[in-house]
């Protein structure tokens, strides 16, 4: 860890769940140049849906990555990890000193509604909140292909208000950009969390040695007919941005609870 | 997936991420015995601090499990996944009915605080919370051995008031038991959870190829002076349990962010 590079811009930390070789981590690297100095440490491996893991029972590795580097890219690095080991081992070990902003993304595939809780992306980002550092993950709304252009625009945008402006402390921003055109995306929208779920309906498979196995499968029900959410928001043409915590108490719930009895 | 045994009781499914052969486990089950009939789905191998992962890229296997059964037990198995999994799993495919309870644990170790994010133990109830199936996640706060018989006692006392009463929709509960006698525990405090944070300091190692490594470590940091915290009923010798829901919605965040520029 050296010190021997100017320190007068942010330093970004940029990360995802889709591994170092995403198509979607190149364009957000592409698309924040200029910002500032930028470090790249993202997951050696593909590390979708594996919410907010951390590696406690085995070492983890970092390789320096031969990242096809615009000139603002200080340092780049594969870990052997999930994206929360990332932002954890970079902030510790790897990055030249603490970062002013963290990216996570640009995900391949939406993190909206419930889909929030399974987001290697999200997580990221929720791991810079908890230590202290302003984040945003960053979500582009097709499961395969698309023009990450877009998203791009916006995530610089947005990365760009929240250097100048800050968020409030232990919140992240979750952004998900629909798959639009940029000239057809309608601006951005503040929202909350769609109550939706995941109806599962696993395929059942048998092996050639007469095993069963499982995929997991399911369809994806939202239950919430609101106008402010992150779902009506991207269905809208609107980039949604969701404000985050990692306070699950359910506060609303405290009181109906102290008045029970719990000595049953 | 049978039904011909009585459905008059009510239905009980235990989870963990400590795996099927968890003593926590085994204690659950036998605390939890004369509630209902009782299934278990585990973990075949420990699933510690994976959040809530799920398994998308992978086939889940499940394998009936020669649990040693008091007579409730009317299904045991191991899965080749992680909590949510089970959950998700058990659910669609391995229960005979819907269950009418998801109690997760009994963990080895607290899981309070900014834990709770980290926490499969937690993520097997928040999913049967999601698929609308009242749950609570169980934990005793002692890293390593200890008496689950307690903590067994309160997650009773607390599953059979939930089977009683119910939960408002989308909340579970997250219980977590000092590890003191019986006599000693001074009762149930309905809390939240504390503001609290982890300073990573990985150790380095080098490898016999002369490669670097790193472990995580940490130091746990309580940033909370409220009374009314998980962690501070846990220190007076209260069994904590804190209300828990997933939507991650930064509430109080949402008119600053309103009224803030996006157009950068």
């Amino acid at each position: 860890m050296t010190n021997d590079f100017p320190t007068n811009r942010p330093l970004i930390l940029i990360s995802n769940d889709d591994g170092i070789d995403a198509p979607g981590l190149r364009a957000l690297v592409s698309a924040l140049s200029g910002l500032g100095d930028l470090c790249v440490v993202a997951p050696l491996t593909e590390q979708s849906a594996v919410g907010h893991a951390i590696t406690v029972r085995d070492p983890v590795r970092a390789r320096p990555w031969p990242f096809e580097t615009p000139p603002d890219v200080v340092a780049a690095y594969a870990v052997t990890g999930t994206p929360a080991d990332c932002v954890k081992l970079a902030i510790d070990k790897l990055v030249p000193r603490r970062p002013d902003l963290v990216v996570s993304g640009i995900n391949q595939g939406p993190n909206a509604a419930v889909n929030v809780i399974y987001s290697g992306t999200v997580s990221a980002a929720t791991e810079a909140a908890i230590l202290g550092i302003d984040a945003l993950a960053v979500s582009l709304c097709r499961w395969r292909g698309g023009d990450f252009g877009p998203a791009g625009r916006y995530a610089r945008r947005i990365a760009a208000g929240v250097l100048r402006e800050g968020l409030p402390p232990g919140v992240l921003l979750n952004v998900n950009v629909p798959a639009l055109p940029l000239g057809e995306i309608r601006g951005v929208a503040v929202t909350r969390q769609a109550h939706s779920r995941w109806e599962e309906s696993f395929v059942d498979r048998v092996d050639p040695s007469n095993q069963p196995y499982y995929w997991l499968t399911g369809r994806f029900v939202n239950l919430d007919e609101g106008a402010d959410t992150d779902l009506a928001a991207i269905d809208d043409g609107f980039v949604s941005v969701t404000p985050l915590h990692y306070d699950l108490t359910a506060y609303e719930a405290l009181d109906a609870l102290r008045n029970r009895s719990w000595d049953g």
